[in-house]
């Protein structure tokens, strides 16, 4: 028997625990709090009366998203993005990506002439950053949209479906879901893949770290998302149904 | 007699309630959330050993603070700093004072040649951020120091006094303690004063508002500062004893 | 007896030789080099009919100030700002300070849709920098309301007061008026005052640069700020009168 | 019979027509124009005797790229990104992921102390300028090596596999390969795919634009990624066998 | 008899060959790649149916220019401007000189409110880069005032003149024509001529980079300048009679 | 007779008056305040004892400019360049100038290992800020080096020759020599001449602003430019003498 065993004892198809805490904050149309295990986004909604110019009287709305890291929720410092004078490119990737994913949830032509900003800022990271995001960042724009139908009074929903991220990766040789720190900086292939309620894929980004992934790699760990995204759709229709 | 009264009830001498939990992340050497009232700010302590150019070899220490706001701590959406390209005025302003009075209260010489930074950063704004973030952040500091005694084995903390700060202001004619955005918004005089625990001033920073404010109201705002450090020195205290 | 000594030989409480010339450029409105001693600062009020966005159809003006140094100012050259590529934290301090000042008193309702920008720049610093601008900014805004009330045949100006700002400084443990850059640099403490012609406090700045400042240095320390702005309105008024 | 038919005529799992020039300019260790359709990307390698700080001293060397787009390679003039004051989120995802996918093809230990950096600038564009510039630069990379080891006596190439990349996406419901702009701009699914000699994945980034894309989807679109790379890999053999 | 020669074997007054690529991108109005010797200048002429703000309501249209360098065009990588942060001194220099040069040869008022940019882009450095972007630009000006009389059916072209530039400079001693990269980084002057196909002179920019130049040696480079820019007009002429 | 006349009554050969003031600010090695009519120029020069990156160890020194224009030197104010984010391209074709054009009249290997730094800040400006900085940068060079020899006990000065500047143009068809703002703002063609004082040409940047100028033109331009310069030799040898 071979010996392989994850950092953090799981099972190679088992999530972090994950939490999910609404109104975290007061300010915005949606705020919350989702924690992957040690990993913990402030995942903020904001609503505002106003499109980008490109957009302007089109009768359709946008769905946007910007992502940060407070300088020390990583292990050693790191130096402040709006101090060192602009967001880096990793930033810059992860924030389209968030924006991309959440946009394939909204009907932008029912959600009006509005934008609503997705601020995901990262108070302590631990590996997978990007997917709590996402993950979250639906909850919070579901909260959002909520304010929104109340405030307006409109009668449907511009939300068309849930939408869920998870990494998933090959650690010493074995496909594992949702990857912490100590595997994400030793693994050899490391993927984000967002998905919706009907199991449909959002985006897929898949990186080889160590040697190229096969096939049949590729397909492990499709599956081994598949179900993931489908365990963190439930915690969000749990978290959304409180 | 007058029908005076604080937007929150509060007398005017009264601090908001506040709460000061340590260890809130768990990377950083100090990590301390602050909340006055509805304000709560992460403060982390870092230690870094290195010194900046102008420190090297002289055998000396640094502290040193950075401010930020996440975008929505605020009622309507602020833009991000990151993505502006730069910090503003303001934030530069907020994160010197830090600075100079977290100074105030370290031996730099027993620190030796080492960086701590403070990073202040506004979950949720609701008046008095940086009095809040400079009342924390020395709790961080106090964090960070134990950790580097254990760690290096120092026999003497380089760390000589407490430091809190308090907000005092001209409401309606009264002069209050602890602002809340209620009253910072339209208040006539607002000052930002930062003690020690021996009652000595660190920084007085006071603006008139409205009307130039005089010698007696000025007097009075220094007392109800004077008796606001103290209590805040005293939530220290507890804080640091858990 | 003690052998207490400034290093310019001046007593406790005696400013330098001050200096205001109107009138040292042609094109501003208003355009005055003060001097406090070897502190030298071409102050200049631009009059432009904008306001900013946000005042925009309110009936207000505005009045703000810019803050520069030139880069031999000082004894070892700094570096350009513009070259580094933007202003630092020091003169974004120092401009807002001066823009609040002079706000201070201009009753903005009377001024109109108008901006007075004042644009502040040291030719040669020797301490003070901020306080001799405050001082001369104000007999440049009074040149340019002038100018304004001509052209525009204006009725009542704006102006409702004079400002004038000193440092004061605990040399040697002494208590003085109007700090030079020798004292300045070696100072325990540090605080800029401005008032207005009537004895009221617009902005008080103080900060303990060695050991924390007493109340009863503070009060010291008042006292002086008092009288030195008294003689400083009395140099503006005459220098006005001229 | 349906009347499925590509805006060029094209079959479903067919290239454009693939040139690959090298020497193109006579400067760059390695330069090489490649060509997809009217898809034209300059990838010039350049190769410098240093590292990055955090390699130093470590026997490793590095490989890194850059992207840009002439402003008038696209139909509409774009605004030029050195006058724009930075990169944009596009072009550093872009770059990034070329470095990334290059950096899979070489071994850094017997690169040596040295960064190889591939510049791709794109000189017209028509969909797929970043899967042609990763496809072009692993030419380039392997002229530059050619002439490192001629130069140094180096016995043995770090050159370790072959690199190609596609782009494959979904067209009015039909899987197919290597899209132009017109494609692009109007099909449901994008995914970039980075594979190397030996059949495995690199880099897969599946994007859905329209509605969410299923797993046999997604198997087709992997199926073409498949071949297509390998006739490029060809194509860059055939190239470099010149 | 002195032995005088050139690195490149040419006379003095004798031309590097010149080509000429009109239609060399297909996206842009005008699409010029121009070689002075190994110099290769890709010039872009894009027109766009706005006018800077300054412009607006004149019925006058305007001509600007960008300039860029590819990083390895040099013999040595420069590095990327947009990575940089900006646009350096040289650049700005060029890209002024290229657009003042280019707005002497057309009648605004005829162009109507349009803008016509020209992005010269070297891809390939040996001399004389900004003296080619002229020649070539001013080319593929041609080719887009064409494209914008068809298209809008103007019947009188606003260029009035054609211009052409060239560089000159005292190489070891001798006044000699065109210099390439070998003669410009060792000569005592260097001068770049702008000229109209009148004879008359747009443009001159001549440096003693050794010691000053006399009277009699601007004459003798003068007359280069002419003799060469009448050829460069010709090379124009032939290349748009194609 | 036509009636030719300058708007300030001017003969076309005739300077503005020039002044030269020494020692103008205290704390730089050469300190000047040049007045060419109403453009006023702070010059300083200082000196410090580092050199650039590329000159390490090679026993060379090196001579640089800034150059900078005070928000409200201009008839309307202009942006201040460190509030805008940089300097613009105007301002950095200018300092190159400055710095070539003095550069020529400093021996660098006997300024040893030093870099003269010279900044020229228009305080007030009326047409021929470039030609003024570069004549009084001249004068604050000549007093950093007699600074620097007392100092150092150097034997052998590194200046080999005076440095003075002019501009010239066609105003109303006729040649002048020194433009004002109103002659400048208007004329056909614009001109800067640098040269030495034996009568050699250091720099020529020659404008057509409205037509091309012919070379019969460009002579009368040269010789008025040699006549202005020469005075302007003289006057700065009478302050020097001083």
């Amino acid at each position: 028997m071979t010996s392989f065993s994850r950092p953090s004892g799981r099972a190679p198809d088992q999530l972090r625990p994950v939490t999910i805490e609404r109104g975290y904050t007061r300010h915005a149309e949606g705020s919350v709090l989702i924690s992957f295990g040690d990993t913990r986004v402030l995942c903020t909604a904001s609503v505002e009366d106003r499109v980008p110019g490109w957009l302007r009287g089109k009768g359709e709305g946008w769905v946007t998203a910007e992502y940060g890291m407070l300088p020390r929720a990583t292990s050693s410092r790191t130096q402040r993005e709006a101090a060192r004078g602009g967001q880096g490119g990793r930033t810059m990737e992860i924030q389209r990506l968030i924006g991309r994913s959440l946009r394939a949830c909204v009907d932008r032509r029912s959600l009006g002439e509005r934008v609503i900003t997705l601020d995901c800022d990262v108070l302590q990271a631990d590996g997978g950053t990007r997917t709590a995001a996402i993950t979250g960042a639906y909850v919070a724009l579901c909260d959002a949209v909520s304010v929104l139908m109340k405030r307006e009074n409109l009668k449907r929903s511009p939300i068309i479906g849930a939408i869920a991220a998870v990494s998933v990766g090959i650690y010493q040789g074995v496909p594992v879901l949702d990857l912490d720190y100590a595997e994400d900086s030793s693994c050899d292939t490391d993927m984000n893949v967002v998905m919706n309620d009907g199991g449909g894929f959002i985006e897929i980004q898949g990186t080889a770290e160590g040697h190229a992934f096969r096939r049949d790699e590729l397909d492990q760990l499709l599956a081994l998302a598949d179900a993931g995204t489908r365990q963190l759709v439930e915690a969000q229709r749990a978290a959304l149904a409180d």
